[in-house]
């Protein structure tokens, strides 16, 4: 991060701590962590008191903070964390409210309270909503971690053979993503034949035969941000009904992608996917059309059916509808796609689909 | 997991419940969940009321829930996972206090609070406690896991080549671990160089050159369950300093592990080890001795300076001295091992290390 980025960043935190009347902030949230300092690795805090922003962390990542950090000062604590930031807020002038982020557990909450004698206030998404906005260096960095992910899935779609199980592609397609430089951003899923229906399976012992269908959902980690795609194969011809499904899903994709623009509500590109597929008859998938991605994998907004609020310029989101029957089969179709001001861009452009006009993607 | 450790895991549980004086417990920590289901998705929660336990999960995990849960009736829900659970406990009999675990955050807490009318009683280590005495099955798999990981690493040593980065080399240990049939239980950590001295370095561009140094932490999952161990290697010939200080971290390592049977107090194994480094005027580590190992790469028992407590029977911890100079090295020897009746059992034997009298490593 360079510092122009991470003091624009500050400062923005800053004005939103002292709109909530807050005299100091810790925040816990290793993504909030990274966002504000640079910082990418795990068990910091980061303390902001005034224009003062500390970082207190350990001696197993103290090397890694001078090198990374931007804009901080590093506290290399010798006990627990706690004790640490209450010597810290003990010692600046002044300090009553702190506010503490929400997503941090009753445990340590428990011993904050127990080791730092001020008010705290508990805050939601303070930094998560400065997040959802990215700009043209996050768009960048998750434009490349698609792009490292596509590369990686075309070395590894002719190395799929008959009798490897999917924990072996899986890795397969790992380690390519990872001889890219770039990291898995999740646990990929990498689902045969019927256990496509599975929307969170994780890859096992099932070995692919021919004439199966494959789930891949997976993503690539660059810089820190996420990309989270999904692609679809028959190895070997489809069966009519597969390709039927396949297609709707397609189509639902697309008209959800289609309607992407600032103002829309996050509840309609839900229900255009889900309409298209409704009106094939074809089943409701049980999971959101969508969701923010970023420094997490998931992030706000959500696009569901209960979401609330419109989408802005700035947004990247995935667009990923899907058709379960369980035991028979499943496909997800998946892109990253950008909000920009005046309708959207694809950022998981992908040379091998035509997003206008794509066959049923079939190996060997 | 089978019905009868399951009905066992279950019929503890509850009598812990009912000494605490709870009408019902949440359980939300995925490990927890695991644990006293045999579920291995994630976002699901378990509610115990009396003799009955629910498993409250979404579409996504229900086929896998059916597949894998034992003892237990599966609820899909449709909305908020709060909602169904406030539902289920609605419609039980006088349900009144309930317990919730202090590893679950404000945010949920806060929305359980808002949806659930009971009187909540946040717990600490109430599964977490029954998680620490292993059984001969978490046993099996821990070593199971060990092994798999020391297969691995006899995969990938040999096609270890200068130019190579370390995010190169510690993808290939962890396909290698796929392809056997098991997970990484955590990101491999591959440093070379000085970068072995960032005890939590994350693998990057990096090349391996001659004449480098290795240090290789890495676990394999089976089952469920985690290995977690750590190798020094020299690629060529390494100084006479770098091999002074891994006999000395052999040296703590063994002395440690030694020293390991029930009663003896945590913060005594850690002394050992530390006290073989200071002796030979070599550098403390910030980091603790070792750490329980189980569902969770980290969980209790922690053996540090600070620790209270003792070793019991059951026990399964790692053992992990190291000596680190920022810029120039780092070393650390990790072992998994089981404290038995009468004294210790080594779970990651390495059939390429003599415990007793081991030579440095040396790769080509």
């Amino acid at each position: 991060m360079d510092e122009q980025t991470a003091q624009k960043r500050l400062r923005a935190v800053r004005r939103q701590i002292r709109s909530m009347n807050l005299d100091a902030m810790i925040l816990t949230g290793p993504e909030n962590v990274g966002y504000l300092t640079g910082f990418m690795g795990h068990d910091s805090w980061v303390v902001i008191i005034g224009r003062r922003t500390l970082l207190v962390t350990d001696s197993r990542y103290t090397e890694q903070a001078r090198s990374e950090c931007v804009g901080c000062r590093i506290v290399e604590r010798k006990g627990p964390i706690t004790r640490t930031v209450a010597d810290i807020l003990g010692r600046a002038k002044s300090v009553r409210i702190v506010g503490v982020e929400k997503t941090c557990s009753l445990q340590i909450f428990g011993e904050m309270k127990k080791h730092i004698k001020v008010r705290f206030k508990p805050t939601a998404r303070l930094v998560e909503s400065m997040r959802r906005t990215k700009d043209a260096g996050e768009i960048r960095a998750i434009s490349a971690a698609a792009a490292k992910a596509w590369q990686a899935l075309d070395r590894t779609l002719p190395r799929l053979r008959a009798g490897m199980t999917e924990r072996h592609a899986a890795g397969l397609l790992d380690f390519e993503m990872r001889k890219l430089g770039a990291a898995p951003s999740f646990e990929t899923i990498m689902a045969f034949g019927a256990n496509c229906s599975r929307n969170h399976h994780q890859p096992g012992a099932r070995k692919l035969r021919s004439r199966d269908t494959i789930l891949i959902d997976f993503g690539a980690k660059v810089g820190g941000y996420c990309s989270d795609t999904t692609r679809c194969f028959a190895f070997g011809g489809p069966t009519r009904f597969y390709e039927k499904v396949y297609h709707s899903v397609q189509a639902a994709q697309l008209m959800a992608i289609s309607k992407i623009r600032p103002g829309v509500r996050l509840s309609e590109i839900d229900s255009a996917a889900r309409n298209v597929l409704a009106e094939r008859d074809l089943p409701d998938y049980g999971h959101g059309t969508g969701h923010g991605i970023g420094l997490q994998v998931h992030e706000t907004p959500f696009l569901s059916k209960i979401a609330k609020g419109t989408l802005h310029a700035g947004d990247v989101v995935t667009v990923e509808p899907g058709v379960y029957i369980p035991g028979k089969l499943g496909v997800r179709i998946e892109d990253d796609i950008l909000v920009t001001q005046t309708g959207h861009k694809i950022l998981s452009k992908d040379r091998r689909f035509n997003f206008s006009k794509n066959k049923m993607p079939i190996l060997i």
